[in-house]
């Protein structure tokens, strides 16, 4: 099972790539997961994506159509998503009749300084791909609040609960990515 | 009274940036509209800022500082707001303690082909503003559905009951901004 | 397969309740479509729910339960869903580890006279199923705007373009939840 | 300057009527705040509505239409608005032309025992006064999280903290309300 995973944020010490880091490391051995990073991609544009599509979003699409599902950690900035992860959907539902989020199982997450660990940020990411046809598991859900003391110097997740709830919850979108292949 | 205004369309045709070019043209002459292009502002990205804001956005924060409120028209993408404009309040919500969009009074419209105008975009960058502290005029609200059939090839606002409700959004617009300066 | 089908509203000319007899009409007959009627669920009181559910609470989660898979057609109210559609969902969410809701396939629609034909209900309605666990249906989505001009006063639906999206929504959610039985 | 204040829960030991009965406890004392409780009010139906609202209803919008602004405490259930507030909002919205919302400036705060502390519940409530056209304070916010943690067995808030955010929360509510009348 092969999972393209990817974090909504741009900061080298992101919390979310951090999160993306630990989910690789605990997740079932079958699921081989490539994580992709966002560097590169631009705003979305649709002057640009009518000059065919840039080289780094190219990849980005052609990676997803390569994926049997994906797993995408977001930040929460503003009550609401991330721009950063919201423009990578922007760009990867596109063509309407072809695009490669069509059909795609999907298990999000999300860190946060903060308290609410990303509630709002996620709630707006899952309504997207109700837009795009993708499955996103619904349950169980991961918050990864004051994401600050969860993670090492290195940014290895090191609070041992949350590595337990991610194993399992990885577990579970093993389980859920099987039901769409 | 001074009116910042952009959309979050990075489109040479957007019907988005047409859409502030008429609300700039009827709005009551009392009121100083400043287009604003997003052009060139980067995705948000923590590191870049901590270097100090990239000049682009040091020049749209500084706009936004500068104006007596904000005119926002955004495109929804999948079911949400568009990338490009929640980038833009990503920027313009940093630093927290002092943030340009604190205490700004703010409206919010909108253009899509679809029948929906936007309704489910507006709603999530409305959202956003409950965290930055900002003053979003609650109604009347525009949606320009079906916006190919609303404006010209030049991009003009031709629809005449769009151009009526827009002239009375922006009297309403000019009495929201002034009960906050 | 059998199928629980209910509109979020208590008006006896419902447009939702005239658009889930539509769908019944419409689904192909191996779909075995029961319509439940909200009216005497109370509103949600852990006080009343802990002296046991109520008797039209009870035959509801029961329906649930012995259902395959749900059908709701919800209005929208002030830019969110209907409190009829919500408290029908908080009720049959408890208990949290044994809710009937718990892995159920759901399709989602939904009616109004305006032109946002209840988008913005939609999302909210859809929001609480990531909580319960339930599988809804991502595509296709119908957005029954304009609802005063596609029922005649029978409450039939006469449009015929509605119809045949319908029926494939119906062919489409007979598919959606195949998949989880 | 009259409050009406209401918590969308019909509980006794409500987390959120607790809530309301420490704000009233800790507003600056020019706030006159009247407490009312929405046990009786049934779900909203417009077909009871046309034969005249029913009298618990009737008692409510009056008691709006006499207020300066709104405070509200709403539980969240399943990432969402609890039915039982979003019900209130649905009769009061109501007519249209002549609702009793309009134009009323609105607090909103929310506890649960959770660590989210209903965020996803209070954006649903607030994106509901959008269309209202009602004045909801942006900032500040109160998520009490850990509900049980923070009121002692006769429902008084004891946590210190949350009693030093709730009177500052209050102070400006009293500004923001002075805003509008």
């Amino acid at each position: 099972m092969k999972i393209l995973a990817f974090a909504g944020s741009l900061r080298k010490d992101s919390y979310n790539k951090a999160l993306i880091r630990a989910a690789k490391e605990l997740a079932p051995s079958i699921m081989d997961i490539q994580i992709f990073d966002l560097e590169g991609i631009p705003l979305y544009n649709a002057d640009l994506e009518a000059e065919g599509d840039p080289e780094q979003v190219a990849g980005f699409k052609n990676a997803i159509r390569q994926a049997d599902g994906l797993l995408i950690a977001t930040p929460e900035y503003n009550h609401g998503v991330a721009a950063v992860s919201k423009n990578a959907i922007d760009w990867a539902s596109r063509p309407p009749k072809n695009a490669p989020l069509n059909q795609k199982p999907i298990g999000i997450l999300g860190a946060s300084p903060g308290l609410t660990g990303s509630a709002r940020g996620q709630s707006q990411l899952r309504q997207a791909f109700g837009f795009t046809n993708s499955y996103c598991m619904p349950q169980p859900e991961i918050l990864v609040y004051r994401a600050h003391q969860k993670f090492d110097e290195t940014g290895k997740l090191t609070d041992e609960n949350t590595r337990i709830y991610l194993s399992r919850y990885m577990e579970a979108l093993y389980e859920w990515v099987n039901r769409f292949i």
